[in-house]
């Protein structure tokens, strides 16, 4: 199933903030290459990830292997610069269209997106955003994960 | 345990190599760079492997995983130009003396090592190698994995 997703900028945080399940997002790239990258990923309360994707370049390869929390608390030292730290409060909208508000931390430390994820192509179009809403970034490369992790906030 | 190993070139093949127990590796790199190397590798009958390796410059970290035969075939295309194959002959000379003699395959055919790995220091020292080995390329950069797999035979 492909995801249908849209991005935004948030100008204000929306007062049921509070209210909306939370986790705590650690991510590190180990390695980004023209073929591939190389990433782990950590939600509190779940197990941790290492992830291997090709570059959109080559065909799509994506695999994906748990790990022990000492293999990433080991692992992390070298995704030093590579990294995305975020606050993920997730509710869902209405049925079938899920926010995800993310507060960077650390580096990206002011950064506030939203993305919104929509079970399919009519209800993406349909949508009309919440007014704590700012500008639009969806499909823009600059707030792609990979591009703030490496370059900080645009 | 640190391993204690030195490694030669192979000349002429031993008599007896086609009693020594033998298995295929699978070796690729999906990434090397400044800071780590991410690689598979599958020896014939074992379980394929996922290897993150902190590059030397940096503390020592080196995380194994294992892969199901699935997901290494779905990861081995990413390690295009960067692969070593070989048929790896095993055979004890002496109690704590392991012959390990790879023939190569592929990109570096005719390529032939030995490494011989030893109990200690004491031991590698005194050991005279075989009359078929050729010369010693111990600590030799060229001759190391990494390097053979990305520019090849020397």
């Amino acid at each position: 199933m492909a995801e249908i997703e849209r991005k935004w900028l948030v100008r204000t945080l929306p007062s049921t903030l509070e209210r909306w399940p939370s986790s705590r997002l650690e991510q590190g790239y180990l390695a980004i290459t023209d073929d591939v990258e190389v990433r782990v990923r950590r939600f509190d309360g779940d197990a941790a990830r290492l992830t291997v994707k090709s570059s959109p370049a080559l065909s799509r390869v994506e695999e994906e292997m748990a790990l022990e929390d000492g293999a990433f608390d080991r692992l992390w030292p070298l995704t030093e610069g590579r990294r995305l730290v975020k606050v993920r409060h997730t509710r869902e909208d209405a049925p079938g269209v899920v926010f995800e508000l993310d507060l960077y931390e650390d580096a990206l430390d002011g950064l506030v997106t939203l993305e919104v994820e929509f079970a399919d192509e009519a209800a993406s179009e349909r949508f009309a955003p919440p007014p704590w809403a700012g500008r639009e970034v969806t499909g823009d490369k600059a707030y792609a994960n990979q591009t703030l992790a490496v370059h900080g906030r645009p």
